[in-house]
């Protein structure tokens, strides 16, 4: 069986998530379908961690054993004719029968968005999460600083979380700020992005929806503190909107060269 | 009467243009159904440029004459619970009675957006036209520099223009070009920015279409020189797809200062 690993993007807007589930639509449901499609087999993909209903993915990892003798340059175009508009192969490469699209990573980006400002804007509003209200991104910076290195993310965690350990580490995580003001009206798209080694159910958009209530002036950022060694999920604030997230980039021990 | 002006934002894809006909959905029809839901009135409202099907709006500025006495800070909050999601009023201002947002206007910025490579952008495709094969965009600059200044455009104007003359004056005409690619996978985007004192109808979708040419190696970029000698039509090449383009921003005599 060839192994085979794929660099996908998809607008989660119209999808119950990544993993399929019963009587609901997801990117896992509609990829295998494609892949039925082209080969014949019923394959099941894994990816590098599945996203909730309504998250996006602009560079997901995902990986599938086939018997398919398709050369790997054909494969990306073969797949793209068969997927939905909101769904795109942007590259395939043949990997190792050791790879594994979640085990095998060492490193992940997410990015979370925010429109900050009176208006919506009218093109991104389905990937941004809109903020009426002005926010302090100085606060907010320094909250997140709270967060880099190892810790024991409990309490940015989903309390639904099955996993043993939530040790994770971070390795970086900024806010960018873009002015998108039209003529006189003040516009700001915030996009925070957060690397680290692995990443708990929920854990980005609890850390967002704590954040926001620093930006607000609710919390104090030293607040990060305190709330990471409580290790409890009732410490930090709410889950952020899932549609202000986008799993960024997925890296591996050894680098994925997709054609 | 007063005179009411409005900074409006609109992706055009589900709509057949700005300007209202028989048996269609149009900007203007949405416009005026949210201002009749809020005043009462039937208004007429009349833009600084009519777009066409799929065309998309930043900065598009309308006015209209209304009777209504509701203060101007509140005209946008309340419009805007009245509009569809695709379309959205940034601000409002009261003008003097002799502004009209056509006649008014004496510059204006549109913007065309090419994704270039292999695959579309899941998130962006219905505000950028996919281009598969590279362009030379150096080439590209090259021609536009002679559309800059003033010239008769009938070469890269509609044979439906009614206008009695087609001299216009370009100001500025741009390429910016940016790094998409997601890791190996090569993609970028290219906005090509032209300011002028007017333009014609199709007049930008022309200019991008025979300018693709020129990237793809099938016309040299002297040839926009003698394109324009000739003034007409079948000099110039295709007309570009609706979808990537946008009206940027409308500039003014006096400048409307919108809240």
């Amino acid at each position: 069986m060839r192994n085979i690993c794929m660099l996908v993007s998809y607008d989660g807007t119209a999808y119950s998530g990544f993993q399929t589930q019963p009587s609901s639509v997801t990117i896992q449901e509609k990829m295998e379908e494609a892949i039925k499609l082209l080969t014949g087999e019923s394959v099941k993909i894994t990816a590098s961690g599945r996203t909730d209903a309504g998250v996006h993915a602009r560079g997901q990892v995902i990986n599938f054993l086939t018997s398919s003798q398709i050369p790997i340059r054909r494969w990306t175009l073969a797949i793209n004719a068969r997927l939905p508009a909101d769904i795109i192969v942007n590259g395939a490469a043949e990997v190792d029968e050791s790879f594994h699209s979640t085990r095998s990573a060492i490193r992940k980006t997410y990015r979370y968005t925010i429109r900050c400002g009176r208006n919506r804007d009218v093109f991104q509003h389905h990937t941004e999460y809109h903020h009426y209200a002005p926010l302090d991104v100085e606060k907010m910076r320094q909250a997140l600083q709270y967060l880099l290195g190892e810790h024991d993310f409990t309490s940015f965690c989903s309390i639904r979380s099955t996993k043993q350990s939530h040790v994770r580490t971070l390795y970086a995580a900024t806010i960018t700020e873009w002015d998108e003001s039209i003529q006189d009206i003040p516009s700001k798209r915030l996009v925070i992005e957060i690397t680290g080694n692995g990443f708990l159910y929920n854990m980005v958009r609890i850390i967002v929806g704590t954040l926001l209530q620093v930006g607000e002036g609710k919390r104090h950022p030293d607040d990060f503190k305190t709330i990471l060694l409580r290790k409890e999920r009732s410490a930090a604030g709410p889950t952020a909107m899932a549609h202000g997230l986008m799993l960024w980039e997925v890296m591996y021990k050894e680098a994925v060269k997709f054609t």
